[in-house]
């Protein structure tokens, strides 16, 4: 096997442009071990596969240099394999869908990634993110996501009120959460058979659209001090509230 | 008032270094009008006020040039506000304490100022980290604090066995979480008077010391793919379940 020693090769280049979400429009990366092993399991398509000699006994994977894996990571130090995943196309069939995630421009890539592995944790059908949400294919939310994105399937959806009709007519109970004071401790919901949760941005909460359409607008009892929950942290105590 | 243009000025100098542990010793560095907001509600003692423009209706501030505010500051857009703080002397009175959050060599600053911020909001008495824990006085852990720590007070313990001791002679329960198979269903546990739950590492998990010393081991039951949950996330479920 040829190593790849240059960061001008035009491979290396190209891969790495799909760091950037404007490139990234048939496939994206996804680095290290423990998602390369993910993206096996869940039969992803890989484009290519770029390795140090650490893995080199890979099939088909291309070898390059500890600089050029260097120059291609996304972390501090590299593990040594890089992978070119082709993009899925999802098509979403909600109507098998029992219960659903649906983030409403959240943007902490962080937050994102967690609430994924939280609804992939808790057994979740699938995950709706709205246009203002991070970027899923981006280094960070798919650090945080840990390969969740292979488990479960989620959805890019812009037209919220389309969705949010979609799911009246299939009967789901569209939960959102909010500190407002009209809406109901979440404790006294009583767990419904489809249910959708909505989070919301972490500055500004679910949208007034949001609020309007929601069946139910539930928050979490606070007694002490802090203002405020972290939006996965509350999106954690209401999906194993609700479904547990 | 004058105004401090340069970054060689020695108090803008000296109190950059207060981002490094190893100069924090008697002071540490807050930043943003919400941390100066919520220090000032807590009666936190003040060694000096960095301000912009903007905020030179404080008193006694020292106003400084954007540019040395941009030097001064851990965030890429300044607010223009940065407050040096002395460091509270705490001494551990958990005779007194019902409520305890124990992070045992959480590393991730992120995960403990969450954690921290989920125990101030839940109306815990306090939090203890042990050694190995990610800084306090960080700026991540400050950032993602949001000012808890002005809330209820947070303890450093070297000395795990000692703790476990002191908390068996108050007579409290102390649940530690792991993903252990020996464990039970945190359903399961009656909610107890006085309580200590204790959080491990991320990758690790709580140490042999705190598996043989707690009274209840538990964990989260998890139906869906995902192997783990962030350990935040976790310490939200728990807490709010535990004490809800």
């Amino acid at each position: 096997m040829e190593m790849i020693s240059s960061k001008d090769n035009i491979r290396v280049k190209t891969a790495k442009k799909l760091y950037k979400k404007k490139y990234r429009t048939t496939s994206y990366l996804i680095e290290g071990v423990h998602l390369y092993e993910e993206a096996c399991k869940a039969g992803a398509e890989f484009v290519q596969i770029f390795v140090t000699e650490k893995f080199a006994n890979i099939e088909n994977a291309r070898l390059v240099s500890s600089e050029v894996m260097k120059f291609l990571s996304d972390t501090e130090t590299p593990q040594g394999i890089i992978a070119e995943i082709k993009l899925p196309t999802l098509e979403m069939t909600s109507e098998t869908l029992q219960r659903l995630l649906i983030l409403e421009n959240v943007q902490d890539p962080g937050n994102v990634g967690t609430m994924i592995r939280t609804a992939d944790a808790a057994g979740f059908d699938g995950v709706i993110l709205t246009a203002g949400s991070a970027d899923i294919y981006s280094p960070k939310v798919l650090r945080t996501m840990q390969g969740s994105h292979f488990h479960l399937p989620i959805f890019l959806e812009n037209d919220i009120q389309a969705l949010y009709a979609r799911l009246k007519t299939q009967k789901t109970t569209v939960i959102a959460t909010t500190l407002s004071a009209e809406s109901i401790d979440y404790r006294t919901i009583a767990k419904p058979e489809k249910l959708a949760l909505v989070m919301g941005n972490e500055g500004s909460g679910i949208s007034a659209e949001t609020a309007k359409s929601a069946d139910i607008l539930a928050h979490i009892n606070m007694i002490g001090q802090a203002e405020s929950l972290n939006v996965a942290v509350a999106a954690g105590i209401m999906i194993f509230s609700l479904t547990d």
